[in-house]
C-alpha cells in the first residue's frame, strides 16, 4: 500500500550537539546518531522510517556536517548519495533547509519540501502522516506551513506559534494562519498560553514549495539565498567542492525560524496545522527518562528505567534512568529521580531535576581543555 | 632510635572480605589490600608501617588466605617469608591468631604476641605504641590483655568491652580488666554505654604470651588447640603441607572473641588498656567518608571527598565521596551525601545513608551467578 504524500521530498536537517545528552552525545557522535528510545533504531533512522513512507522514491534528503556524513550514510544505506548533502561547517537551520530546497528547485522546479528535525522523537500512528498531508495542500497553496504541537505542559524550552483565523482551505481542513512564532516563554508567560489555547509548540517543521521558500528567502536575506542558490546550481557538477569552498564560509548563520518564517507570519504567509501526535525533542535525560519503559531490572522495584540492557542494571530502592553504555555493571541504591550514564570513558550522575544543567558539566570539560570527552 | 616494644610480636590476620566496599573490594582483591585513605599505601600496608618499629627484626607475621599470600608478599617486600603463614581456607580469627601463636611459641617459647587487624586505620600519633606498650606489659604478667577504643559515636557496628576495676600495674597505670566482651548493641543501649562511659569499642586487638593465649585456647577448645600445635610443630619443617592437608580442614571456625576472650573476661583474665587514639575499621563508603580530606576537585564546591585522582572528578553542587578508580572522568551535580564508586567493571551509585546495604547488592549479584563481579 502506498502511503506516500504526491511530490513531497522530505528534508532531514542532522545537526546540533545534544550536549545536554552528555556523556552518550558528543560531538564526534551527536545525539542523532543515538538509540534514545531503546527501539533498536537511532533517532536519525527512526526519522528515515517516519518519513521514507510518506515520500516519493528517493524523496529523502539529508542534510548533515561533512563530519557525520560518513556516520549518517552508515546508518541509512538506502539513503541515495546525492540525496546526501553534506556542508561544510555548521550554519544553522536557514543555511542548512534553504541549500536543500535550491537543489531540489535545481532538480525540479515544482518540488515541495518538508523539514523535519534528525533528533525529534515522534509517537507512532496516523497523526504524523494527516498533518503533514495537510500541511503540503497548505504549501502547494504557497504558504509556508509549520506543524504546531499541542503542548502538554507549560514548557519554557521551546518557541510557541500563535495561532491565527482558520484558514478554510478544504484539503487542509484544520489549518490556520500563524499569528506569530514566539521565543522560549517564561514560565508565567508559558502557564497562560497553556492555559489559553492560542499557542502551540513550534517543532521547527516546516513544508513550503521550493520556490516559496526561496522567494521568502530571497527577500528576507537575499546574499543568503543568491550564495545558496549559487551552490546548487554547483551541487550536481563537477565545480561543487570549489563553489562551495568559495561561498559557503561567508553564509549567514540564522535559524529558519528568525530568518524566514517571523517574516512571513506577519505578513499572514505562514499556514500551521494543529497537530496532536506525541513529540519530544529529547532535549535532556530527563526527558528521555519519559520517553523509556519502565525497567524490569534484576532485583528492582521497577522504577528505574534503563537506557540500553537492562541486565547491567541492579537497582535497589531506587528510581530515575540508567543508561549503562559501557558494558559494565550498574548498581544503583537507595536515589531517587537519579540519572545515571555510564559510557567507556566518562560517567556523569545527576538527578532529574538537574538535568538541564549537564551543560555546565560540558563547558567546564572544554574550559578544562577536555576535548577528547566532548 | 629504636622505638620497639622489647619481645613483641605482631600477628596481622589478613582476611575479611570487605563486601560492603563493593566494587572496590572484591574477593579476590579484598578491603587490606587497597588504599583506602589516599594516603598511598594500602590498609595493610599502613599496617605494617604501624607495627614494624614497635616490634623486633622480623618480628611481623602476617596470617592470610593462601589465594592472598602472593599479593601480601608482593605488598610487604620486607616481611620474610617465614612469617608469612597462608591458611588454606578461612578458619575465623581463633585459628588464624591461634596459628601463628603456636608457630611462635614453637620458634621462642617465651614469645608475646599482639594481634592487628590488617583492614583497621589507626590515626598517627604516639597513643597506639603508649597503649601496646601497657598491653605488653599486662600480657607479660599473664593477662590476655586488650586495647579499649574509646567511643566517638553510639556505633551499633562494633562490640563493646565493659570496663572492669583498676589493675593497680605500675608498667601498666591505665589497665583495668575486662569485665565482658558484649555484642554489637541497639541504638538506645549504644546510646546509654556511651553516655554511661564504663564502655570502650573492641578493636579485636589482642596481646598476650604464646604459652597464656595458648593455655586460654586448650581449655575452652582443646581440639582446635591440639590441631594448631600439631599443624605449627610441622610449620617449620617439610611436612607443612601434609600435616595442613590432614588437619586444617576439621579445625574449628570461630571467633577469638567468642572463643577465649569472653570466657577469660568472666574469669578475671583479661585486661583492658584504655586507648584514644583515633580508630576506624573502614567498614563501608561512609566511614571512608569521613576519613577523606575535602578535595581541591575541579569546578567543585569542594564538598566531594575523592579516594584517587581528583583531576578525574567534576563536581557541581554535590557532596558526598567519589572514587574514580577506573581512569574514568566521573560528573557529579546536584547530589548531596552521593557515593560513586566507579571501577573498570562495575560501578556502585548510593548515598552515605545506605552504604550499609551495598551488602545487600553483592547478595544479588551472587545469587545472579555474577561470580566475575564478586
Amino acid at each position: 500500500m502506498d502511503a506516500s504524500i504526491p511530490g513531497l521530498n522530505a528534508v532531514v536537517p542532522a545537526g546540533g550537539a545534544g550536549t545536554r545528552l552528555w556523556p552518550l552525545s558528543r560531538s564526534g557522535s551527536p545525539k542523532f546518531l543515538h538509540d534514545l528510545t531503546g527501539s533498536g533504531r537511532t533517532l536519525l533512522q527512526a526519522t528515515w522510517d517516519r518519513l521514507r513512507p510518506l515520500t516519493g522514491r528517493n524523496g529523502v534528503l539529508v542534510v548533515t556536517g561533512a563530519v557525520h556524513a560518513g556516520a549518517v550514510a552508515d546508518q541509512l544505506p538506502a539513503l541515495p548519495a546525492r540525496n546526501l548533502l553534506a556542508e561544510p561547517s555548521p550554519k544553522n537551520s536557514m543555511a542548512a533547509i534553504g541549500l536543500a530546497a535550491a537543489v531540489l528547485h535545481g532538480r525540479d522546479p515544482d518540488a515541495l519540501l518538508g523539514s523535519f528535525a534528525a533528533d525529534h522523537v515522534i509517537a507512532p500512528g496516523p497523526q504524523f502522516a494527516a498533518a503533514v498531508t495537510e500541511a503540503v495542500e497548505a504549501a502547494r497553496a504557497g504558504y509556508l506551513a509549520t506543524l504546531g504541537i499541542a503542548p502538554t505542559s507549560p514548557s519554557t524550552a521551546f518557541g510557541y506559534i500563535e495561532m491565527g483565523a482558520q484558514l478554510e482551505m478544504t484539503a487542509a481542513a484544520s489549518a490556520r494562519l500563524a499569528a506569530a512564532f514566539v521565543e522560549k516563554p517564561d514560565a508565567h508567560t508559558a502557564a497562560g498560553w497553556l492555559a489559553g489555547g492560542r499557542h502551540r509548540w513550534n517543532a521547527g517543521m516546516f513544508v513550503a514549495r521550493a520556490d516559496v521558500l526561496l522567494a521568502l528567502l530571497a527577500e528576507q536575506h537575499p546574499a543568503l539565498h543568491d550564495g545558496l542558490v549559487r551552490i546548487a546550481r554547483a551541487w550536481d557538477s563537477g565545480e561543487r567542492e570549489e563553489v562551495l569552498a568559495r561561498t559557503w564560509p561567508g553564509l549567514l548563520s540564522i535559524a529558519i525560524d528568525h530568518a524566514i518564517a517571523e517574516p512571513a507570519a506577519a505578513a499572514g504567509r505562514v499556514a500551521m496545522v494543529p497537530a496532536d501526535f506525541g513529540w519530544d525533542d529529547v532535549g535532556d535525560w530527563a526527558a528521555l527518562h519519559d520517553l523509556l519503559p519502565e525497567a524490569d531490572v534484576a532485583d528492582g522495584e521497577g522504577a528505574v528505567r534503563v537506557l540500553g540492557d537492562s541486565a547491567l542494571v541492579i537497582a535497589r530502592d531506587a528510581s530515575g534512568v540508567v543508561v549503562p553504555a559501557s558494558g559494565r555493571t550498574v548498581a544503583v541504591l537507595g536515589l531517587d529521580d537519579v540519572v545515571v550514564v555510564d559510557t567507556p570513558d566518562a560517567l556523569l550522575v545527576t538527578t532529574r531535576e538537574r538535568a538541564q544543567e549537564v551543560r555546565a558539566v560540558v563547558e567546564a570539560l572544554r574550559l578544562a581543555g577536555r576535548t577528547d570527552l566532548l
